[in-house]
């Protein structure tokens, strides 16, 4: 089955956004057996529109379509497929129901009279409704292929895509074969070091193959197996994934989907733990990033965010002398920030981080991007060094990283010892 | 001058990379007078490639593609450009011995066989000699069209086209006159209200254009106008800028590269002010928005993520009858958490937010979304509540981005009475 997915959008032409779209499409795709083979990108432009979509039907099977579903006059994929598919455009009561209760909902007062339009689908279309946003989806047959149209606002698009795409293509495709991705994600080993440590496995690679990649400060491991059934391509891939663990199972802490700060989560609710946070140069990241997980209310008690000397001092109980002595960047601060915050919120993890995030504040001794990372434990202490030699955000990135990355290593030890 | 963008590559398709090559192509292309029309995606496949550039031809009058320049059998996008032009392939004897130096430099031994495939050019093409890589560029010209080929690798495709290929375009087509854009960021009012506010402008729009659309749960307006200079263009902008500001100023915080956080800072500190942030549904989530910017120390003092009760007592002076009456999520506990951060952190300003982020924690009389967002500034309050209908990330930034939009209000009000 081919699949042309073509992004729709002005923006998209002037270079103000880059598609993710396209890609999440792509890769979901390709997991679920199709073939994608086209990519295209147009504006919200009638004729162009029109053109694009005869030149992809008979080329694909499936085509589909992002953005351009919105209440403007601007938008316009609806019309032009409803056009292309020779079907007039009528309204869909429940999407109009969904749509007006949408806004009673997030009390504005009334629907404007503009989002009706978002209520009209091409006659004899399947709806895909939208649960995250106004814009309905739909898909319209167009004699043996069909085209979807789908939302451009990610968080739409995809959860339309999850919840209502997919179940249609899987009953009306049935089984594909399969192509099956796993990505291994892992942190603390940089892009040439990892490659050099896989080296062997890597030239060695056909099916599954291996490809490294950076992304949000961490390193990738994508493997990726073509089989016949899914269950084929899943061994090929653990045998593979056996291998490599091998090599640098210590810097592995999850796969696909998982991120450090939900692993680390899982962690804290099955050894039943309870931690505070005290953060200095990160400024509220790693708690936020904590906090990103539903129910970590259950283990994260509190966080102070100290970024003045004073408040280190009336919140988290550190030394004015040891300030004053050592700075506030110190492996000294950096510890009684984490035992400050465990004693004052009653948890048996505390957590302290402070540094030269930049890009002022640097010193002879001090460098930018220097960082004390201390982990208060049930009475113990760590403390680790850092240099992030790196922008503002990067050092405040991999810093809260490289807390949850000690913090996840500190609730292994304690599973092993139980 | 219509120009289509064709990024090849097999890695493209399957969504292993995102294409950020043909984003940043689109923008430059675009503020030099060239119209993007169409962006095409196409593995490395003879036939496919064929077909998209046969495509391209007869409705761009610039083709330029990106990727398939290296080394391997793979890499085939310099062979489909010489078929499709009828030129057979040469060595490039410049660009052979800049890949051998460059191999010695590197001190790799010496250059592998593979490489003199780099060399190779359609006959009569006019070389772009690569500085920052092995692959060179090229320009072929079909009757009075152009296919241009530049390498994958971002950081050589840009070197290529900033240093090569515009002084080449600027040469062959003179000046095109200009298109500038400018981008006005909003927040607090919904796309189809916006659209029915500047309902007027938008339907007599021509020149600048103007395009509407949500980004990182903001409204963006994108302004666009072409000129022959740019200062007409500029001019005609500020013109329209003025227009659109007369009917949503109060929504408008913003051009271009501001965030909401660094124009609040750069008001906080130019009125001299202090603040501190008691946190609850999102987490450390402002104030990681807010230290995120560089010389935020100046008036961020700190705040307390109070996740649990107890900590909004212990930290906050929340009144305990009042969390057992109202509730953690409720206007009151807003409120004292926003004078209790002012006054822990001897602070100007104190805001506190509290809310039900999800996906757990809803009532009858709680919705989820149901946030309280709570200003004191030199002890005057205020307090707004939100319900925002989504999951919790976004109940989270919306949240942490409304609060800015209030202490924005307050700052500059401020401005207004001194």
């Amino acid at each position: 089955m081919k699949v042309e997915i073509i992004s729709t959008g002005t923006e998209l032409l002037l270079g103000d956004i880059v598609d993710t779209n396209s890609q999440y499409l792509s890769q979901k795709l390709n997991n679920l057996g199709f073939s994608v083979l086209y990519k295209t990108t147009v504006g919200d432009n009638e004729d162009r529109m029109l053109e694009v979509l005869n030149q992809a039907l008979p080329r694909a099977d499936i085509i589909i379509t992002t953005g351009g579903l919105g209440p403007t006059q601007g938008d316009i994929t609806k019309e032009v497929t409803a056009k292309l598919a020779g079907c007039e455009m009528v309204l869909d009561d429940l999407a109009l129901n969904m749509i007006k209760e949408r806004f009673q909902k997030m009390s504005y007062n009334d629907m404007p009279e503009s989002n009706i339009k978002q209520a009209l689908v091409p006659k004899n279309s399947y709806v895909l409704y939208n649960n995250n946003g106004t814009a309905p989806g739909l898909i319209v047959a167009i004699d043996n292929k069909i085209i979807v149209n789908l939302p451009g606002p990610p968080h739409e698009m995809k959860a339309m895509f999850e919840e209502s795409l997919v179940p249609y293509l899987q009953k009306r495709y049935g089984d594909l074969g399969t192509i099956h991705s796993k990505v291994l994600k892992t942190i603390g080993l940089g892009e040439s070091w990892l490659a050099e440590k896989l080296q062997d496995i890597i030239s060695a690679q056909s099916n599954p193959t291996i490809a490294l990649y950076a992304r949000n400060n961490e390193m990738i491991i994508r493997l990726t197996a073509k089989a016949t059934s899914k269950e084929d391509a899943i061994r090929l891939i653990n045998d593979m994934e056996e291998k490599i663990r091998l090599k640098i199972s210590d810097y592995i802490y999850g796969s696909d989907k998982d991120t450090l700060e939900a692993v680390v989560g899982e962690l804290m609710i099955s050894r039943n733990m309870t931690i505070a946070l005290a953060e200095s140069c990160t400024g509220g990241l790693l708690s936020s990033m904590i906090t990103d997980i539903p129910g970590s209310s259950s283990y994260l008690m509190g966080s102070v965010v100290s970024y003045s000397n004073q408040s280190k001092i009336d919140f988290l109980q550190v030394d004015s002398e040891d300030l004053a002595k050592h700075g506030a960047v110190s492996e000294k601060v950096a510890i009684q920030m984490a035992k400050g915050a465990a004693a004052r919120f009653k948890t048996d993890i505390g957590i302290g981080i402070t540094g030269v995030a930049g890009p002022t504040g640097a010193t002879a001794d001090k460098p930018l991007g220097l960082v004390y990372i201390a982990i208060s434990m049930q009475g113990k202490i760590k403390c680790y060094q850092h240099i992030f030699n790196n922008i503002r955000t990067i050092v405040r990135t991999r810093s809260a990283k490289m807390a949850l990355v000690y913090l996840l290593k500190e609730l292994k030890n304690l599973e092993e010892q139980t």
